[in-house]
């Protein structure tokens, strides 16, 4: 019997249609097309992208040279422009205003083929490092009211580039989709005085069925009410409102449970398109302690089509007890399954 | 210059990047697989389908049986079943119901290859008929609060049936988009005691630069604050909250700006996947006297990525005016070329 499911934070119903494709062979993934020609993200072609932000490289080398393990540099297309002012215009019943923002591309790797979960754990800690270092630089710019930090990958999940790479938009206005969740973890906080992410972090982990694997400062789980087939949530158990306080031990744990969680996609789906962002509290407009930071990876093997569109609810064809059973008996990597299967992934009924 | 443009309904900004791709060839349509196999929407296939719930046929032959030239059945994998109850059960911070809802299959032709758009106008008319009809029938049902007309053409869209078709869902919730229209609508309605798309109506009647093509009864016209390039709004001169209200020569008229609009499209990029979808007021629960119906077309020519999805803001890379200037200069189908270029389709600068 299908299911309509509210989500706990936002105020969007999905309906779980377990009737439909369900298991992990029923969902085709298109095989993204090769792509040749000169990789502008590739060590030695420094000068093919707008001078680096930031690099993490060798003491010796210069800046713009090799030596680099993690390099950020501008959108050599940016969506939006960190030139010019803020003014709104009217025209009749039209309001529009410049399309102020920085727009940097974080290059995650100097291996071109490599995707992140396939990197070793210290390579990814250095990616959440300077993730987190761009957020602290950008937001000392006050115009910028949010900073959006994302990952395409697959041509199906929007990656123009095969070199490893998320990117990073600076915004000046706070995205509707995280005033949603504001709005929902401010109302939890005034009815319950407290926050509604630790109580799905709780209820989750005392429940089991949607987990998928924990450590010490982090829980990947399928979310109650997940839009896409085998989407996943990374929480930190600590509540904590935004990302750019993040501490080392944390950043060890957060790698370590994005690689697993990406590394067990992958052995089931064999390196599918994904999306995975980061939701954290806005930047330079006041204070969100009743917000709560996360992860969220979302596979793209469904289609957003007409009725998604039209009602911006989501049929998700797989149940998410299910989505999660599969990933906890996933292998972390082909290499590791036998180090961590019985270690560091911990394992539910 | 990018430009953020906000939405004038519902509180969406739009980034306008009019630096990225923008030409109509500067967009790859992944062309669709061929799908072999039984077509079960074919006349002949009838017992291939749930029994219809509305066929119009020729007066002699039987139901379920050939002789129809539009047929309505429900959907055989439906994502909402009539059966059951609507009690909401809590776990937790968790909130769910049962799936309750109708999902239907309008079958647009007999042909298999023909596209909406490639139809006689009578047979679009006929379509829409069938789209009233179910409408009205299903809201006789007083636990559905909106019935969702829409249509997936193409893989990219969404289609999993080649065979021309459209489908309706109906819910038992009215859903998160149209509320934000709603509530937006409300809110013109009582600051400015008046319809907002009807003001949007007039501006565009007036600017010009954003139109498409108008008849007597409807204009279409590419949003100022579009999502998907190409994307395209169909709206009623008259104002009207009810597309169940819909008059007979509005459905002639409704029937061939539709056909219009989408043969420009076609006539660009040579059938592109897209998405269409009706937007009324919602049934069984108050008077929305402020609302609008209207329908949308999206071209389905980007991938919705990271970004989208982590904000619910959207990267359009093809500026209105431009798209708009672009479908005014195309043929609304290549038969009709020089039949309708100088007469129907009204010319702007």
């Amino acid at each position: 019997m299908p299911e309509w499911r509210k989500d706990p934070v936002v105020d969007r119903w999905v309906v779980i249609a377990s009737e439909r494709g369900k298991r992990p062979s029923d969902y085709k993934v298109a095989p993204d097309l090769p792509r040749g020609g000169r990789c502008p993200l590739c060590p030695g072609h420094e000068q093919d992208t707008p001078p680096e932000v930031l690099a993490f490289r060798d003491s010796g080398a210069g800046s713009n040279q090799p030596g680099w393990w993690v390099r950020v540099v501008p959108n050599k297309f940016p969506a939006v422009r960190i030139e010019g002012d803020f003014d709104c215009r009217q025209d009749g019943v039209y309001k529009q205003m410049n399309g102020l923002g920085a727009h940097e591309v974080v290059v995650e790797s100097t291996g071109h083929h490599r995707g992140l979960e396939e990197q070793p754990a210290r390579q990814v800690e250095e990616v959440i490092w300077a993730w987190r270092q761009r957020s602290l630089d950008l937001r000392r710019d006050s115009r910028f009211k949010y900073i959006q930090i994302f990952k395409n990958f697959g041509q199906v999940g929007g990656a123009s580039l095969e070199h490893p790479h998320s990117q990073i938009l600076a915004l000046p206005v706070i995205p509707a989709d995280v005033q949603g969740e504001l709005a929902g973890a401010q109302a939890c906080w005034r009815e319950h005085g407290g926050c509604v992410y630790c109580s799905i972090l709780r209820q989750e982990v005392s429940a089991g069925r949607r987990m998928v694997v924990e450590n010490e400062h982090f829980i990947s789980f399928v979310p109650f009410a997940a839009r896409f087939p085998f989407e996943m949530c990374i929480l930190p158990r600590e509540h904590q409102w935004d990302f750019g306080s993040i501490r080392e031990e944390q950043v060890a744990d957060l790698a370590q449970i994005i690689r697993h969680s990406l590394g067990k996609l992958n052995n089931i789906f064999g390196r599918p398109p994904y999306n995975l962002y980061l939701h954290t509290a806005p930047v330079n407009s006041g204070h969100y302690e009743e917000y709560h930071w996360h992860v969220e990876i979302l596979p793209r093997l469904t289609i957003l089509a007409g009725f998604e569109l039209a009602t911006g609810y989501v049929i998700n064809p797989t149940p998410p007890e299910m989505a999660a059973a599969e990933l906890r008996d996933a292998a972390v990597s082909r290499q590791e399954e036998a180090r961590y299967s019985n270690q560091e992934v911990a394992q539910y009924v």
